[in-house]
């Protein structure tokens, strides 16, 4: 048995493109469908009601394009609208569960920090989840809001004097409490894996969202024999925007050039509630 | 004679609130309402069409506390929309045309950099407006777009290592063609004028649009005897939105606490074309 149909994946903008990095590192023969919803982003600094509307318009997206599983790669409605997904007729796989999984299995000293957005930290989604699983835990956040635009600007090398002092002023307070688990708990934030790791140190593990939940994803398509057995390995990509700095951003984020030409414009609204009925 | 009606201010966000600063610093005893379209930022990156929409908009909205004068302390609007204010029954006053005068009074070498937003700086419009007033004058541009970012972050310091870098970065190319005037061309950035006076040298002056257009505006009350003489000195704030960081950011651009409590939000689409007929 196999299952040809492609994995959806969607964002409320480019982050989730990190994601989709390593669903094709470990699931290298998938088809994949990316969303991103650059003219709505950001989702975290919305009301929940807005987040809600926003993940359904997304989820019935993916579902038009005949997906056998969604992946949210956004942290906000993971936090927030995972809910929105319980009716669907597919698998739904979200990054904040499974990557709190992985800092719980990578934890020895129970010590676990993450890294977010301040709409991501102010949710407390990962902690709550974390002291649900290890309730003796100590988890210990600090919002990092130059991130993203330090990615987006292209500056993450771990020799950038700006970068380095950057993360260590966002990551000392965490390590002076003595964690050895770091979330990444924003996927933009795995651009500076390199530079976190130097600032980190060797006793800290990262937490890699994407790496998270491709790990999962793969299990579960494995267990229950959804595979693709056909050629495969082709992306499609879709976005509510285009703007000048799209090209940039996008590679910056996959890891390797993308073909703007490839990359189609739709209108998400049109996506309601009512659309798939 | 004399005016003791307010003057108004508006920008896309809490930018503009740098101007009131140097409104007030030039004009202590008049008063100001200030409008910030916080749920609307930033306007550089939108249609022509909806820049133009929400300008009107701003100004009905100052209409409707019978200001005196307006300014736009947004170099979007001022770029691309200062011809909605034809029709306005008060003086309308835009920062970019004022900024570009004091440039061209400063330099000695006719070589002149901005420093800007990327939409700004795609717009051209500092650039067109110097070169009209000063044909063989170079113009050198560069965008900064780490800059608004750290400022809201309160990351400004002279001292700070990122801060520096950062702006070293930015400087440097236009520094290497010689420039000896320096157009801080987004409203964000006068916080930052201590770090970059220190990269760019005594050599090179640096315009703040904010005091350029107080200047101006001092001027332009005391010529037409529309001074207030009556008790003066009070700002009102209004918002379109007021998220949880707005005091500290605020604060921050206005160089002195902001009292949350008399920041007032607004609804800002009702203040359409037909709302003041």
């Amino acid at each position: 048995m196999s299952d040809s149909r492609a994995i959806g994946v969607f964002d409320s903008g480019l982050g989730g493109l990190t994601v989709v990095k390593e669903i094709v590192k470990q699931l290298p023969n998938e088809n994949i469908v990316y969303f991103g919803d650059t003219g709505r982003v950001p989702y975290g600094t919305r009301s929940r009601d807005t987040i809600r509307k926003y993940a359904i318009e997304d989820e019935n997206f993916l579902l038009s394009h005949d997906v056998k599983l969604i992946v949210a790669a956004c942290g906000t409605v993971s936090s927030v609208a995972a809910d929105t997904a319980d009716t669907l007729p597919i698998p739904f796989v979200e990054v904040v569960s499974h990557s709190v999984k992985s800092a719980v299995e990578a934890t020895r000293s129970g010590k676990i920090g993450i890294l977010g957005t301040a709409a991501t930290i102010a949710s407390g989604a990962h902690k709550k989840q974390i002291l649900e699983l290890l309730p003796d835990g100590e988890v210990y956040e600090n919002s990092a809001p130059l991130f993203v635009p330090l990615v987006e600007e292209g500056w993450y090398s771990a020799e950038d004097v700006v970068v380095l002092n950057t993360v260590e002023r966002y990551l000392k307070p965490l390590l002076d409490k003595g964690i050895d688990t770091l979330i990444l708990g924003c996927t933009h934030y795995p651009v500076l894996s390199e530079a976190i790791a130097k600032i980190a140190g060797d006793g800290v593990t990262l937490i890699n969202m994407g790496v998270s939940v491709s790990e999962y994803v793969k299990e579960y398509l494995e267990n229950n024999n959804m595979l693709n057995s056909q050629n495969g390995g082709k992306t499609s990509f879709f976005v509510s925007d285009k703007t000048d700095s799209f090209r940039n951003i996008a590679s910056i984020l996959l890891g390797e050039e993308i073909d703007e030409n490839k990359v189609k414009q739709v209108s998400i609204g049109t996506y309601d509630e009512g659309s798939t009925d």
